[in-house]
């Protein structure tokens, strides 16, 4: 079989779609734990290590692309798939367990393009070891690239950040507001999509978490934290949850743009799971079945009575 | 608790978001199907029968929104959701069982903006006697508002219709076509997002379902039909998928952009569910771990040989 490793371009909706058949092996929950101290990849000795994901979407050296031809444009599939263990305990549930210094160690392995978390069999998870991963690709993921648009719209006419405008206003508002460490503030945007969806932006416009100082790393660690257990406290089972840091492209000064993450906590305020489905995958409509202001207080005060 | 129905605008990925707090009541799976003829609802003597969602996203006199000031900005959720039951028969399993005839009574239905249909547990639904759902909304769904924008542009600078392009092209390179009828084509796009995702375009550029004749509608369910059980075929169960109709608004002429019908088939080559998580809705970077080369294959054959 042709191996296939590239990026396509859907010159309709404007997205790259990452086509991997390397991935087709991909063994479903293997036997013994490949993450756990002492597998022929972790070795020992470590409290957080990062790995070559031995399925990845993006290598170092792709075949060329099975297309270049409009309307059939593929480019290489190249960069890296990395995996990050968080720590050497398997039974550990979730990243908020490891408490502020464990987030902290995470955060600084965070060097590339997109960092992401998945949570819980709901949303696909079948390593249960506490793992993150991270994709350095060639071509800016798609949800940063459309917010990025809209950014460098609102900065030529406007000379601000929207991402500030937009946090500043979610201060002042208030009722939003899940938590605020001291150089971070976490809420459920006023147009959340998923039930429990957080974000996390720093109080002053930061454009990377690159270049932040250690006290801002921490500050982002305790905040991160305190979300991630005030989702895991909210029902009587661990909610399931996907998160995702948005970072502008590696090079290059965006005044217009800073780093954040979001965090998408799955069940409803009735502890039933949200899915996308027809009005979301198919019309792109996102049906929020009850109001971001409820969930924001529910989490709220979870965090602050349980974390 | 007040009511909230209304669609919130999100500035930085320029998408309404649809929030209702009337749909935190809804029931999971009723004891006693709704949809079944003599249930109160539905009455008796029907083949197929249109009702209104009892939890709907979007109401026709919806209460003023919470907000309007600038970033915060909702309008009144004023619009219909529908329920079209497709059958009396309570167990059939899918649409594609009701035959041609079926399925052209059930398209006869389709009148407003987002028809879509959810099948399978997998993807959450609730209510397993077949049917479907019709959105009828005050803004353009934001995944059809983002492909005119696409088609718009690419009319402007060539004067022809990106999707017949692209359909065309589809036609040329044939490799990824499942189906064909009189009138439609089914095929795995290039840049299929979802392991078996099919788009059905018309093989002339037609603006709209609500203009075609009995024989185009005809050729249409059939070609609908041959997919679905397609799908259903391929694995040893059937296979859950989310499918929805992108219409242009009701209003306006559309030389540049025309219907058609998107499928999402959410197995996998192996047989296991796709799960969208980190990368696709944290990035917006969906990952196919196979080619759609390899789907097209496999359901073109399964189509062949089984429908």
């Amino acid at each position: 079989m042709r191996r296939v490793v590239e990026l396509r371009w859907d010159p309709i909706l404007g997205e790259w779609v990452a086509v991997s058949n390397i991935r087709e092996e991909r063994p479903w929950r293997p036997s013994g734990c490949p993450f756990c101290p002492g597998s022929p990849e972790t070795g020992s000795g470590w409290s957080v290590v990062v790995l070559e994901n031995r399925f990845p979407m993006l290598v170092p050296e792709p075949p060329e692309p099975t297309s270049r031809r409009w309307p059939f444009i593929a480019v290489p599939g190249r960069g890296r798939c990395l995996v990050i263990v968080e720590t050497p305990e398997h039974s550990l549930d979730d990243l908020s367990d490891l408490g502020v210094d464990g987030v902290l160690r995470v955060l600084e392995r965070v060097r590339s393009a997109l960092w992401f978390r998945n949570k819980g069999e709901e949303v696909g998870v079948s390593l249960t070891h506490p793992h993150s991963q991270l994709y350095a690709m060639p071509v800016i993921p798609s949800k940063v690239l459309r917010e990025m648009r809209s950014c460098y719209r609102y900065w030529l006419e406007k000379r601000r950040c929207l991402l500030c405008e937009v946090r500043d206003a979610e201060l002042r508002e208030g009722t939003r507001i899940v938590y605020r460490s001291t150089d971070f503030v976490a809420y459920v945007p006023f147009w959340a999509r998923w039930p429990f969806e957080v974000h996390i932006h720093p109080l002053k416009h930061v454009q990377s978490v690159r270049g932040m100082d250690r006290g801002t790393l921490e500050s982002l660690a305790e905040c991160l934290t305190k979300v991630l257990c005030g989702l895991k406290n909210l029902f009587e089972k661990p909610m399931p949850y996907v998160m995702a840091l948005h970072e502008p492209p590696l090079r290059g000064e965006y005044p217009w743009y800073h780093t954040h993450i979001e965090v998408y906590g799955m069940y409803r305020v009735s502890g039933r799971l949200k899915y996308a489905a027809g009005a979301e995958l198919g019309g792109g409509v996102f049906t929020y079945d009850s109001t971001p202001e409820r969930a924001a207080e529910m989490l709220r005060r979870c965090i602050e009575s349980r974390c």
